[in-house]
């Protein structure tokens, strides 16, 4: 039987690799609706080509031309409300969350709390308000599966395991473009050089999170929401070849571990094709699931603690998860002024961290509620707009 | 609840490991029957620490011996009948076959007909007569667990998956003594060289196994069987540091690992607490998961292509599994003799693969059942002792 697909941010990154994973098995998956912001050039073609019923964009003056665009009886929706049509609504099986921000956050809980499995590879949502998703997915029966490949790896781990003999997870990081440089180097370091991503091919956002090892302190928060693990019980390990991406640690001594190549298409297709896998790779050499080139006759895999001196945005982010309530909501609503602003050159990158911890400073210990939330993301950009403001370069001058 | 266990070779390595994890696990475990060859002092030792209610020794000869030792009320069998009570008319939950060689075939059969779960660390079993093994065990619905680390491996990357969903399995190995040999150096080695294994504590044959690559062989056969994964899809990989134990590559390209200690308590618990896990080793740093001891603040995992022009005893076995019916009983039985051999110095190391390879020769291809695999193990037999007379290093002075 098809499963039913709804994309939320079809024309991003994600969105794309996931019609790509849809077309190559159309007798297992149906698209039934498609949301993006602006593009709306690129999904009318989606929609088009993908024959989906339902079709959202941010504003309503783009619906009229998406209308004019598409077969007569395709409905076309905008704004919050064309979010919401296309995750509940739409009746989907599967809702793949791959919008930026906190854009999607009501239509993603809409779809969690009908029971729908979410495909998330937004994890802003689950960092600012995973303790909610996860508590509504226990009451409706939703599934969240994780489309990014550490967490992806952590779920395949814990298949068919007795959650409570978990004693540890590791999330492997690439470690950056920085990862062997001095302290002050790193500090320094322009945004050219931030983007400069060794193994993956990501959006901006995310690769000089990535540099910062901001990125792997969120997958950290990530992870803790998603596996129930506390912060003490997740470790991360960088790896700077991206082939091994999450072992489990169980309480018997035994370890598991996931490898995949660097390709978001195969976390894309597990989560929709979960219990179920796609068979659709070729057969690889046991040497290439290790990551090495034919004709290669060996593979090693290597393994280094990281660093927090070098990298403090990865302290900064288990110190919210410790805390907990909304303060990692705060952290990454900080990180994205942040991370915004040095890419337009206005702060060091050094900077970075100071601009999140002047917001991690300023937010309370408070219990974490859909409202508090909100709240503590708007407290966390005002202060971080402050911090940027105080350490901008171009005020040094 | 506690879980019945039977031991069908208790004082060997496996059998005492096995009473060490019970020991751990009272609350969990509880020993109904013990079965041991000629060392019946420590057998009645055992039967008294454990309170085992049924106790079977080789010889009835010694059986009366036992009876004297042990309190009134135990009951004391010996011989074939003796193997048949501890693995069956001891209604446990879970029989260890742990003996060497054929000697419990007709008692694990029999637990198998009976619908137990069996935890084998007996391979020649199931190298042998793997397939009625498995076809009685869907029958009955015995679970048949693997108790050495490789075959665990691949049964925890498996647990919750689809089975038809596996591309290919791979085994690691240590490589041996004899992995960094020239080919010539390799056949003219000493027992004394081949018994010095880098990684692991096991017995003579198993350790020359290893240092020829048949016991890597024998596995190869081993978990086609278990796994119903044919030849084409089983690799070996070379592993010095016995870390990882084994891989499975999905169809969809996502690849499952498992890394353990190389400790025999892990497989062994994880066969008795199968599907839950034991919950006693001590908090493991990620680094110290991935091999690295403190305060290492980096681990490596290599890994090799193996090479059957050295290790021609691992092609032997690859023929063996591609001809199927009795050649795998033949290339066990062989072997054995070729081992006993050289550990006795009649042949040289590179005379092994020879009378296996003989014996291989002289075994026709037939349907695999109880009676042609008893045929077709006494006549792998005699045509290796009269390959092992032809080759005697005494007989060419």
């Amino acid at each position: 039987m098809q499963k039913k697909i709804a994309i939320l941010g079809s024309t991003g990154s994600i969105g794309t690799q996931t019609l790509d994973v849809i077309a190559r098995h159309p007798e297992r998956f149906r698209v039934v609706a498609l949301a993006a912001g602006t593009r709306v050039v690129e999904l009318a073609e989606q929609a088009r080509t993908y024959g989906a019923p339902l079709v959202a964009c941010a504003a309503e003056t783009d619906a009229a031309a998406l209308r004019a665009a598409l077969p007569a009886g395709t409905r076309v929706a905008s704004g919050a409300a064309g979010l919401l049509a296309v995750a509940a609504e739409s009746g989907a099986d599967v809702v793949v969350a791959a919008t930026d921000g906190a854009v999607a956050f009501d239509a993603v809980f809409a779809a969690v709390e009908r029971g729908a499995r979410i495909a998330v590879a937004n994890k802003e949502l689950i960092v600012a308000a995973g303790e909610l998703f996860v508590a509504a997915a226990k009451r409706s029966g939703a599934e969240i599966l994780p489309v990014d490949s550490e967490h992806s790896a952590i779920f395949q781990c814990l298949v068919g395991e007795p959650l409570e003999r978990v004693a540890s997870i590791v999330l492997t990081a690439s470690g950056g473009p920085f990862w062997e440089w001095e302290r002050a180097a790193i500090e320094a370091a322009t945004p050219a050089q931030a983007l400069r991503h060794p193994t993956w091919q990501m959006g901006t956002k995310n690769t000089v999170d990535s540099a910062s090892l901001m990125n792997k302190g969120l997958e950290v928060i990530e992870a803790s929401r998603l596996f129930g693990v506390s912060a003490e019980r997740i470790d991360v390990l960088v790896h700077r070849t991206s082939v091994a991406h999450g072992f489990v640690i169980f309480t018997d001594g035994n370890v598991k571990a996931q490898l995949a190549p660097p390709d978001m298409r195969l976390p894309i297709g597990y989560a929709l094709a979960y219990p179920d896998r796609l068979p659709d790779r070729g057969r690889i050499s046991a040497l290439e699931a290790l990551g090495a080139t034919p004709p290669a006759t060996s593979a090693t895999l290597g393994f280094e603690a990281p660093d927090v001196e070098r990298f403090p945005c990865l302290g900064l982010a288990y110190e919210a998860l410790r805390r907990g309530g909304t303060v990692p909501a705060a952290l990454s609503a900080a990180n994205e002024i942040a991370v915004a602003a040095f890419v337009e050159g206005r702060i060091r990158f050094g900077a970075i961290p100071e601009v999140v911890g002047a917001a991690l400073a300023g937010t309370p210990d408070e219990r974490l509620t859909l409202e508090s939330v909100r709240g503590a993301d708007a407290r966390a950009r005002s202060i971080a707009r402050e911090a940027v403001e105080a350490r901008s370069v171009a005020s040094a001058k």
